[in-house]
């Protein structure tokens, strides 16, 4: 008698829910194949050395919407070798903003990502009413994490878009975020709503959230995840801390998801992990038809590589 | 010709400015002589251990307040010897509280610390208006953390006490900070007021309560440091990241203190560095007319030694 075989799809949802690093994005990405990236205003030099590692991985191919002179001179030096590459001659960031959402529009690409262009110019052209590519009612920030202080990857939103999102926000901002981890291969994520404190109390609006947020999971109205809350960090992401809180929680020390309260709660999280610990992330915009890569230019090479390839590992 | 000598109470400063790791607590502690602690509710067996340490190390005397038979009971278990400290039977912990404050305003004692008692009962006897401690219009938690990201002891308030404060509570809880950093000998620190962006943004009450915040300072309303904000997390401990983007400020990359808006956010940053970092920390109540210790069951042995350490070395 052979034992029965392992269904592929189980197998492979198995390895990738494994994830705890963030060189298996890059790995997963190889795997779905090519994606194509239109990048707006792509005469940006820290941008078109990201594409380069990324081309170089074999993981994105990209449409290039541009100053084109610019972005060949920049090319030449960085060698890059573009001339395989469609590439748009745009000298008008604004436009070339609308020309990438376009690209993107008649299928000619599956990835958006911002160049030498203001975020609120690029923002504008991906909430536009007409030709945009907001599908969410929220556009919201997702990061993930790899640290040595957690046992796997570790998702974080929102720590840039939404300054105070409300409870309906607070709903799209968990749906656009599981998404990804869905995309991934991971199907129920543990999303814990942060708060400071973990029990309910009705001065600290962020444990209130918490709750109805998590009310709302069990009634089916958030759906494809687990939410917990509130759960202040160290219950969050230490099973010994919430152990001695008497904690009993599913999400509790195995979050695969932290939601912030707000800006300035999200952003704090965000940049300690990266400043002030041994964190790498990458980041994507979330809730628009298709991944959108918005990096700094702060942010390293490395940051920027792999947000790419978390965008086409999706 | 000999040499000029050096005024001792500059080397003595400049040696305190150069605080990096919290054992430099413990040292300054031992040199500022024992001072003597009332513990409100003493049969606490976490809360005698530090003690025991903290007796060990030289730096301090408890005055136990609290059930006698329980707190005797758990030092014989821990090889505590108290039988030369001043041990006042109070099986009530409400009434250990009153009795503890009480020691404090008689001159019994210089440091008050919490035992088996909830905080709300312990803070509700130090605010009591007719016999407290209240000193600032306001108590807030300051906690002072080493971690190998920083070049120094980085100070963050308030992760654990207000939980939306307005300008005059921030003004009295940068104040409260700053005295800590003063009575352990740094004349000027630095204090980022942080917000999630370094641009003032109406939208953003955390980078408009910034800009107030360092106006202030400017006019002489905060005095004792250098205030500035918004920064973010990054510029504030980053003078790379500040410079990246522009940002001209002395306290910019080389920042003593962080204060946070809210309590989300505290409680996040204490939090993250603990949990998520290599974080270990000191943490008092400040604004009391003596250092509060209010440890948390949760904390480390050795996080509740520094944090006597810290009361003490003030």
């Amino acid at each position: 008698m052979s034992l029965p075989e392992i269904p592929k799809v189980l197998s492979n949802k198995a390895k990738i829910m494994e994830l705890n690093n963030l060189d298996q994005l890059i790995e997963l990405a190889v795997k779905k194949g090519k994606r194509r990236v239109a990048v707006a205003a792509s005469d940006d030099d820290s941008v078109l050395k990201a594409l380069k590692q990324a081309v170089e991985r074999g993981i994105i191919e990209p449409v290039l919407v541009g100053d084109k002179k610019k972005t060949t001179a920049i090319c030449h030096q960085i060698s890059f070798d573009i001339s395989s590459f469609n590439l748009i001659d745009e000298k008008d960031p604004d436009l070339a903003c609308i020309k990438a959402v376009k690209a993107i529009k008649e299928g000619k690409a599956d990835i958006l990502m911002k160049g030498m262009v203001s975020s609120a110019s690029f923002l504008k052209a991906i909430l536009n009413k007409e030709f945009g590519l907001k599908k969410s009612e929220t556009l919201s920030h997702f990061a993930i994490f790899q640290t040595s202080h957690y046992h796997k990857l570790l998702g974080i939103t929102d720590a840039a878009m939404n300054i105070a999102p409300g409870i309906s926000e607070k709903v799209s901002i968990i749906q656009n975020s599981v998404e990804v981890l869905h995309s991934l291969g991971h199907e129920n994520p543990k999303l814990a709503v942060l708060g400071p404190v973990e029990m309910v109390n009705e001065k600290i609006s962020s444990t209130c959230d918490a709750a109805i947020l998590t009310q709302m999971n069990r009634r089916n109205q958030i759906t494809g995840c687990i939410v917990d809350g509130p759960l202040a960090i160290d219950n969050a992401v230490s099973k010994q801390a919430a152990e001695h809180k008497g904690i009993t929680s599913e999400v509790a020390g195995d979050a695969d998801i932290l939601l912030t309260h707000d800006l300035n709660s999200g952003n704090i999280l965000y940049k300690t992990l990266i400043f002030l610990s041994d964190g790498r992330s990458a980041a994507i915009i979330t809730g628009a038809a298709v991944p959108v890569v918005l990096t700094s230019r702060a942010d390293s090479e490395q940051s920027k590589l792999y947000s790419i390839a978390l965008a086409a590992a999706m």
